[in-house]
């Protein structure tokens, strides 16, 4: 399952209106699929408060322990904006306003008719050392710090700030998958899956039932970077569709 | 904004197809909701894999940090359900099959025309001393230990499961809240938004840019335990509005 040498990332999704249920959580699900594409598996995932101690804390946590960290949320102009002045802190660094960014805003606001003012300010304002992230959306930039990369809460313009990251990213070994359908029961295929699972040690064979419906139908996947391993572990699946009596469906 | 005898909650979401972005998770979103409406605020929520020692660990340190822990997730018949046993490890107790829960379990499967096979006969193995948490969608129950509450990934048995064990929880004064729209740019209100958080320091004040169309309109939200302070925030945000040149409009 685990390649040693793959780069690895965790996700720290700020933001009280998440935890509250105000506002459903779609970050996560893009960013998951974005990096596993090139290779750098999400590993863990925190929702938090827009609390400094427990924003700094998460950072330095988790910086330390995975290879990327990126956080979504609070980098607007209001008060309750405070992942920047947070990152600031967790790395021990000034919090300074970067020529750059500020150079992009001006332009920015004096296209659409304001201006620059205290508020927006602070969205100009980064650890010292920071690198930009743009934002292909309204151009306030973001940034990244080391291997902590800070971008928007709005998905429309997180979207856009990770997309113009990746390339720059570390990749690894992208994982693959084939997933295989019946309408067999989980409990009547467990142990048949159980030794696939065994014979294809460095793949992960996940089962995961329809959520719809009478229940009946299961999804079973194949997993891993080793995409012929997991060609034959599908097939093997398959073949054990059969031999349970069913048919299998391929998805 | 926190309430030091409200009771705190954390939800732990483990899952090796939420971190994959095969599956996009909605059941932080509903439990956050559910809880919070009886006053027991989530106040952290993780997304973490398949893996032993990250569960117990996570469970450990969470039920150690807050009033209540929810887990979804990794409870099926297959290999890769691995969360009863890891929280039967976590607390350090014999892992056994629950008397009540296989006798339900044996009626349900015996309607079905089948039986409780060794990989179903996992769902009935919990820790020493588990309450059962009752299933009313397929009968199939899970199971509390201590603060502990361990849920379905699927989210209609996970609703079924968490709205059957509410009543069972200790209730805190519920958070409410009062939104008002504006077509203001948030660096152009930010100042004088802060100004009203600092007026009322026990509220939460919030903005949220809208996140379709051009971007340009915004929702001011005023939430709390204290009903009236929110009503008197929501109505100090509507003449903020005015005073800036626009026209409020109760959410």
């Amino acid at each position: 399952m685990s390649n040693a040498k793959s780069p690895t990332a965790c996700v720290i999704i700020i933001g009280n209106e998440i935890l509250s249920g105000r506002t459903q959580d779609i970050n996560l699900n893009y960013i998951a699929v974005k990096l596993g594409a090139v290779g750098i598996p999400v590993r863990e995932a925190r929702v938090i408060p827009d609390v400094p101690e427990t924003i700094m804390a998460t950072v330095n946590e988790c910086r330390a322990k995975y290879t990327y960290v990126f956080t979504t949320g609070g980098i607007g102009p209001t008060h309750d904006d405070i992942t920047s002045e947070c990152v600031s802190a967790a790395f021990g660094l000034p919090h300074e306003v970067h020529p750059e960014a500020l150079a992009i805003m001006e332009t920015y606001y004096a296209s659409v008719g304001s201006t620059v003012n205290a508020a927006r300010l602070r969205m100009a304002t980064m650890p010292r050392g920071a690198k930009l992230i743009y934002n292909t959306v309204n151009s306030i930039p973001s940034f990244s710090i080391e291997n902590v990369y800070v971008l928007a809460g709005i998905p429309r313009i997180m979207q856009g700030m990770l997309d113009g990251v990746i390339p720059s990213l570390e990749h690894g070994k992208p994982v693959v998958s084939q997933s295989v359908g019946c309408l067999l029961r989980e409990g009547d295929l467990a142990a048949a899956l159980e030794a696939i699972q065994k014979q294809f040690p460095d793949l992960d064979i996940g089962s995961y039932p329809a959520v719809t419906g009478d229940m009946k139908g299961v999804v079973l996947v194949a997993k891993g970077t080793d995409e012929e391993a997991v060609a034959r572990a599908a097939e093997e699946i398959a073949k054990m569709i059969v031999s349970l009596g069913d048919t299998p469906q391929r998805m």
